[in-house]
């Protein structure tokens, strides 16, 4: 459900009848069902026999809540329900979970520490080792994975973090996931390899030195070692080159360097289509890329693109 | 003219019926006959007496070079034929230069070693103080300006280069440059104030300081000094964020930290619409933002829409 104030609720319940009629009835909601209940007539009160798939969890008091207000509470219920969904998923009562946007100040009011959803998944699991992707569904033939070797850090400290490791790390990471989407589930075995791409550090790929020398000393001996294990990566190229070659199906998947080179992309590719993919976890769990737009939450007016999107990758993957 | 042997010749040969319709007949080619009469051929030879606008400077034997080659007699040629236009504009016969591509090193073979053409324009000027501002005249009511605090170096180096004064003068050349397409003509005044946003140096505009201090120590304060100067600018915002709002029309220009931030987004957002203009200079200079292209060369496949829409923002400077 996320938190009750944001637009966690109405984006599910506007995404209701869609999810149903294209995956089949087979979703459970965790969350508040008079939240929920609210949730439906906040957008117009057409998701069909929603109130039945809703498994109650937590503090009632989260339905007091008003929209678009920071509240213990509602961070509370959003808790409960994340910790009852994980733990049904890891004992494979359900195949598969969803995140709706959480609060992270709402969290801390409530006492949880964490500075998102994959780090309580991630606990909850006993898992240290985990990423998160980025995954738009609407670009090329099978979409497009989005992975950064730096992420949320400041640029300075980007430098340190950019090594032959992590960049092979995050090569193997998006292959794996987008042999999973290209799985074509018929002959058993993936028939293709997936394209990946990787963004340059430094503009014009570095200039053969002439502006920084990551490309040479560190990235592309990453991506010789992930050919050598079979991987289909190219070396790197610039960062608005590669772009453009995803934008038009070059590329199943692009390692980006840092946050703006994926993101601006991204985000101007597909805002509200994006979907968040946690890599690593024993369970499969996706959420939209987007927050909890407190700022029209009860209004009706969410987007539930990206809600919808986050459900067709989970049962992909599944 | 450009480069002999780039896409420069036939850019302007399919472009000249689109531009001297829309502009009227008023344009000089400083060229190559023979070269500019293959060029017409390699685009289907449309172009209404073309022929009679070329102005012959520079070496006859740059029509020996085939397509796709770097070679000095190109260079040569292309160098020739810029200093033409350029004293010519100097002199007041001509309103403005727009450039076709150059060839770096064609040029160094010939023996001239710049970087580009506008170091050669600002040298002929006598200009030591000059910009390159990117404009994309395909995006809101008036277009976008985009220009960068740091272009062509590393990544490490962008740092030292972020300064209250470069962001501040970055801000002022956009202001001024959309002052000038803003312009109304009608009561001999600018109607309208641009608006101008900034990017953030840092992921989600450094959050408040936890992933670097940029922002607050040096940007923010740029911003405040524009305004005090009667420039309506936003404080910076996440680099993602900005794009997106420029894409709706929200501001007439950005000022963007480094050079992946705007090129990503300018590709994304008109590939082969983008221009580069010059500012600080005595006279008015455009170009397409595109290269010599030598792997499509004398095929005529070159998209010319860069090369007309440097001409069309041009005119709106004149």
């Amino acid at each position: 459900m996320g938190d009750a104030a944001g637009i966690g609720p109405e984006i599910i319940a506007a995404a209701w009848n869609e999810i149903v009629q294209k995956h089949g009835s087979r979703f459970i909601i965790y969350g508040n069902p008079e939240i929920m209940n609210r949730a439906v007539k906040y957008t117009g009160g057409t998701a069909a026999r929603l109130n039945e798939a809703v498994i109650s969890c937590g503090n009632n008091d989260a339905a007091d809540v008003p929209p678009g207000t920071v509240d213990a509470r509602a961070g509370e219920a959003a808790y409960q329900a994340i910790i009852r969904a994980v733990d049904d998923a890891k004992a494979g009562k359900t195949a598969a979970v969803v995140t709706a946007p959480i609060h992270k100040e709402a969290l801390n009011l409530a006492g949880y520490h964490y500075p998102g959803h994959t780090e309580i998944l991630a606990e909850r699991c006993g898992i240290r080792d985990f990423a998160m992707m980025l995954y738009l569904g609407t670009v090329g033939k099978y979409g497009l994975a989005v992975d950064h070797v730096t992420l949320h850090c400041s640029m300075k400290s980007v430098f340190e973090q950019i090594t032959v490791e992590n960049v092979l790390t995050k090569i193997r990471l998006v292959n794996d996931f987008m042999r999973k989407i290209r799985y074509n589930g018929q002959d058993g075995v993936n028939s293709a390899v997936p394209k990946i791409g990787i963004c340059s550090l430094n503009p014009h790929n570095g200039e053969n030195g002439l502006f920084g020398r990551e490309e040479l000393d560190i990235i592309n001996p990453a991506a010789v070692k992930a050919r050598a294990e079979g991987i289909d990566v190219d070396n790197s190229k610039p960062a608005d080159t590669i772009m453009i070659d995803a934008k038009n199906g070059k590329y199943d998947a692009v390692v980006a360097m840092f946050h703006d080179q994926g993101h601006i992309a991204l985000k101007l590719l597909g805002m509200y289509r994006a979907v968040n993919v946690a890599l690593g976890l024993p369970i499969i769990r996706t959420s939209p890329a987007h927050g909890t737009a407190f700022d029209i939450a009860g209004k009706g007016q969410a987007n539930c693109e990206g809600f919808i999107e986050a459900v067709n990758v989970a049962v992909k993957l599944i």
